[in-house]
């Protein structure tokens, strides 16, 4: 069995949602964390920078011997994930629309899903064309909502500005029957209640368990009961970063920054 | 006279607040815009990151040949101006702080100004170290906006949310009595109508117009009547930028982009 860790990266801290799910689903595992700090968000930046970055990031993992890549950020998961895969063909590179979308169209009755996340990942249609791929008959309405970031970030978790805000964003989707609702970025999940609160009998699908349950399925179960290592790196260390990390893992957490231009 | 254009370097789309005041200002001088869109935002960056990024921008805006260089960034002109200084000996380079100070302290009646601004510029005590060079018995009161930006850039200019947030943010300075409001971000010019509702009695500064102010100062005033070129570049060219640039510049813009990268 192999000891390498695996890899996960991410524009920023959302994807901790991502280290926090498989560190539960795979306590013995070593996992090692990038987030892209020095140059998030990705949301709103275009597909030929998302793809860049994407593989600069995927190269600096390697550097750390993994054996499996985890595309934790959505925006990287829609525009990048089918690059890096030809380009690195010697390691599994997983994203987090499939499983996602596999969960939603698994979960939905009316066939009616709702998707919500940045400006790019929207866009791109990616998880429109993951549903279609696998139930062509699915009605999937989307919607962009480029304020949850700042607001989670904020620490406005609770707060009736971010409820309001949810209102704005979400009422129309569940005007159109949508019994399923995706949280198709990392940093949703933070505002799961707020979100429940407006989405009375929607189930709420969250990429980060359903990319953490396929990764358990994809591995081979260690026999080993000992807690693996967790590793953090960031491409810019700030205190908003550490503030939000401790929110997502606990406080037992330790950050490096590492550069993102040597190779 | 110099027909060399003038230079004005931003983290992404709010300093074309800053060109919209020199070109008002200034109508026969060439201007270079660059906004560093694949980096977009300072605010939320480390010092090292923000010094790093200017200086790479400082360099991109000396290969058009510039005669000046304006920061428009108030988070690159708080930590990165004296750096810039010094690296860039051969072009004068002018951020928005200073100005800015200089304004606020010469309208204020109270002596009690407030100071409003990203989590960076806040955190750096730009504003309040000039306030304080200028007349040290002024008293500063502080107050990080993270969510303005991202206000902005949705377009709620003048939406309810957007209300409530400056209201949240900005009350308690008007509790501490300032009569002298510092607009410490170059997108806040654009939720002018939302501040003046909260603020009443107390005056706000524009940071592009007392730059432009100071430019046109230092400048030898140009004899001839024609109008300037206008060049807007970006490290990253989105959609997002292009709508926002239009917000604030009018439909005539033409965006171009280059790479951070190539030297």
């Amino acid at each position: 069995m192999s000891e390498r860790p695996i890899g996960i990266f991410d524009s920023g801290v959302g994807g901790l949602t991502v280290l926090r799910a498989l560190r539960k689903k795979l306590p013995s595992e070593d996992l090692i964390y990038f987030g892209d700090t020095a140059r998030v968000p990705y949301g709103t930046k275009s597909p030929k920078t998302i793809i860049r970055y994407s593989i600069e990031n995927t190269k600096l993992l390697k550097r750390f011997n993994v054996k499996m890549v985890i595309v934790a950020c959505n925006t990287s998961s829609s525009y990048a994930l089918e690059i890096l895969k030809s380009e690195f063909s010697d390691v599994p590179i997983l994203g987090v629309i499939n499983p996602g979308a596999r969960l939603a169209v698994s979960a939905t009755k009316s066939g009616k899903v709702g998707v919500i996340g940045t400006e790019a990942t929207i866009k791109s249609g990616a998880y429109r064309k993951a549903i279609h791929f696998i139930n062509p008959s699915c009605l999937v309405f989307e919607k962009v909502c480029p304020l949850f970031v700042p607001l989670i970030e904020e620490g406005w978790l609770n707060d009736p500005v971010t409820l309001e805000v949810a209102r704005r964003y979400v009422l129309p989707l569940l005007g159109k029957g949508i019994d399923t609702l995706v949280l198709g970025c990392t940093h949703y999940p933070l505002i799961k209640d707020i979100l429940l609160k407006i989405c009375k009998n929607v189930t709420l699908i969250d990429s980060a368990q359903a990319i953490a349950d396929e990764v358990a399925k994809a591995l081979p179960s260690k026999k080993e009961s000992g807690k693996g290592n967790v590793k953090i790196l960031v491409s810019d260390k700030t205190d908003r970063f550490e503030k939000i990390a401790k929110m997502i893992m606990g406080n037992k957490i330790e950050i490096e920054e590492v550069s993102i231009d040597k190779e």
